[in-house]
């Protein structure tokens, strides 16, 4: 069945507020096998109406969000009523739920929340536990023109609300309703250390060749592969995958890189610090975005100055002055001496020219040497020609820190 | 004149990557006088094309970002070409800046990049300085058919790519293009420390008042306010901002707070040290994201686990028992050691429970404590209640960090 998604609201389209249903409604539709074929954003107004009618013409479920709260340019629920032509009515189990959210929170109700509490008899209610306004399920309906409905929810705009109305009232009804699932599913692989190009020229035609739709999406030091077919070419799809990929696979889900190294300690009941010069602390912020990382990660170091990199970590300040902050020795001292302070089982140091100035001939903006010193052998220590734009030069050395440590956890 | 935006992606509609493009070019066609009608997401395919020729129906502006990639399913340079009537042509100078891109990170080139040195004579290259795929302007032209075609930009779909090249590149050409709009400036204002309702209830009436164009954009902590008009109400509404928002103005730009708070360190010729115990290494990446920060920062500390904290920052252990690791007490200590630590005029400690685990009755998910030691005075603590979200909450922690300095700063 196909999906389209509608979001309505002006400050949308003003860059006030980020919109990030689509990517919520997408990953929790996947599993459902449902994917969006078309998202759009309109403005508060008429032109919802036109929207759902043009979505209608190609959607078998379209969802719409935003529009439903008590003030005058919230006109969703009249728009989509009209459409249909149903006839919106006072419900008073709706009204109750209101006033008791307004008492419960001991604050005075405006007369204009009465407008929350209309729908057509038509539809079912989709009942909000995080806000006034309740969202509303419109099944099939032949019209009186030749096309039928689609199947219509109408969901409030603010993300805490939508969400937790998605998973408690949406998702049962689409099940009910759904046909049982095609032979089709999707499968995903994250790759890191190779582009884009080089990961379609080594997978590509094979598995272009096994009839997958094969899909490509790159981020500085990853790509995904998502691939979309029968089960049993997917089954072919992932020896190819795994022949031709090998360690650059990171994971066969959305997880991050972080998550994954966290996963990896984790499993291994090891610990982890970072020292970090040209990443500036952004290999600490990764690791400790993931939930439960203080099992692993002990300690961080951002060693900015030099004189930090001899006190705290013990970097000599011969080597310093021999080879320069910028070296493989630095790199080399910064991981062991993180790996001794913080007592850890392995350490990680990134050292490099994030740029704009501080470039030379030698060591032009760009240049990274990153470390690893661990308990499972010698140090490692690695030279790397990454990006001259200052972010995305801090994304690409913690990734390739990262990678060098998932690729010894493995 | 009307600006429609299209998105194209499969990973967009896929949820994979969160849609950030509606949110930045709304914000960077507001100075323009520019207001986004309508934004569509489709997948990487054919359907390209009959979005464009739908949004041409109604827009004269339309820019389409995405597509422009080296592999197989990148194909908006060849819909908009065959909907314009136009022929791609190999292009030997947008051939030259890829392989020299390549070159100098010492990266073997696949012959399929030589996709993206096509484009049709009549289009004017927008250089990409921050990945391979350039970007394509299409100015209006008279077609077979009765409409004549809007101005049209071919953008790269990674925002690291698109935000550059827009302001480089698409902006100058809007503005030759745009009507002149005599005596009609724009003035904007970054604010910390207030909701997006407080500022517009604090500023709103009277700017309103002196009959401006009044914007307004909250993010985690912070507020801008844009202000539209002509030069004189401009000069009057200072007057109104200044006195009603007065210390909460961070800036008169669109510079990050961590860019003002190290200018106003590299003035004082002043030196900074930070230890992160829930901001886990944000604090740091958002002060070496200044380049030139190094002259003014020395060292950060990620002090995650309770060990570390003693070890490093000379937390005594009696305090971490007495009072927890999320408390006044060790948020001073901590500030106060990594100041003694790295020698520093200032530290900026963090300390607080970011979730989803290891919240409690007294001490919920979402509590933090910020500290700064500094030679300006004793030691200042702070007791927040921020989000629940553990990456807002670190964006918050940040925030208020950053804040708290600048302001002992001004």
């Amino acid at each position: 069945m196909r999906v389209e998604l509608i979001n309505t609201g002006t400050e949308l389209l003003l860059g006030h507020v980020l919109n990030t249903h689509l990517r919520f409604l997408a990953e929790a539709l996947f599993p459902l096998g449902l994917h969006i074929a078309r998202q759009v954003t309109v403005p508060d107004g008429p032109v919802i109406r036109d929207a759902l009618a043009d979505a209608a013409t190609r959607a078998e479920i379209v969802l719409i969000t935003g529009g439903l709260g008590p003030t005058t340019d919230d006109i969703t629920r009249e728009s989509v009523a009209d459409w249909l032509g149903l006839t919106l009515r006072h419900d008073a189990e709706i009204m109750r739920a209101i006033e008791e959210r307004f008492a419960r929170r001991a604050i005075a109700m405006s007369p204009r929340n009465a407008r929350q509490a209309q729908r057509p008899p038509e539809a079912t209610v989709l009942w909000n536990h995080h806000g006034t306004a309740p969202g509303l399920y419109f099944p099939p309906m032949e019209r009186g023109g030749p096309a039928p409905s689609p199947h219509l929810f109408l969901l409030p705009g603010p993300p805490r609300e939508l969400q937790p109305m998605f998973t408690d009232s949406v998702r049962p009804i689409l099940e009910k309703v759904l046909p049982p699932r095609p032979d089709s599913t999707m499968r995903s692989y994250r790759t890191a250390g190779l582009g884009e190009s080089a990961v379609e020229e080594l997978v590509g035609a094979p598995l272009l060749a096994l009839g997958l739709e094969v899909g490509y999406c790159a981020r500085p030091g990853e790509v995904d592969l998502r691939l979309i077919g029968p089960d049993a070419a997917l089954a072919r799809a992932e020896a190819v995958v795994v022949e031709k990929l090998g360690p650059h696979i990171v994971s066969r889900d959305s997880r991050e890189l972080e998550n994954i190294v966290v996963d990896l300690l984790t499993e291994r009941g090891e610990t982890l610090a970072v020292a970090e010069s040209c990443t500036g602390g952004l290999l600490a912020h990764r690791v400790t975005n993931v939930p439960g990382a203080s099992a692993v990660f002990l300690q961080g170091f951002v060693t900015y100055a030099n004189a930090a990199k001899t006190r705290t970590l013990g970097v000599p300040a011969e080597l310093l002055h021999a080879h320069g902050a910028v070296s493989a020795e630095v790199a080399t001292a910064m991981a062991e001496g993180a790996r001794a302070a913080a007592g850890t089982d392995h350490a990680l140091a990134t050292t490099g020219i994030a740029g704009p100035g501080g470039g030379s001939e030698a060591k032009p903006v760009g240049t990274a040497f990153i470390a690893l010193a661990t308990k499972l052998g010698p140090t490692i220590v690695q030279h790397h020609r990454l990006s001259r734009d200052r972010a995305t030069f801090k994304d690409l050395a913690t990734q390739t820190a990262l990678d060098l440590l998932r690729r010894q956890l493995l």
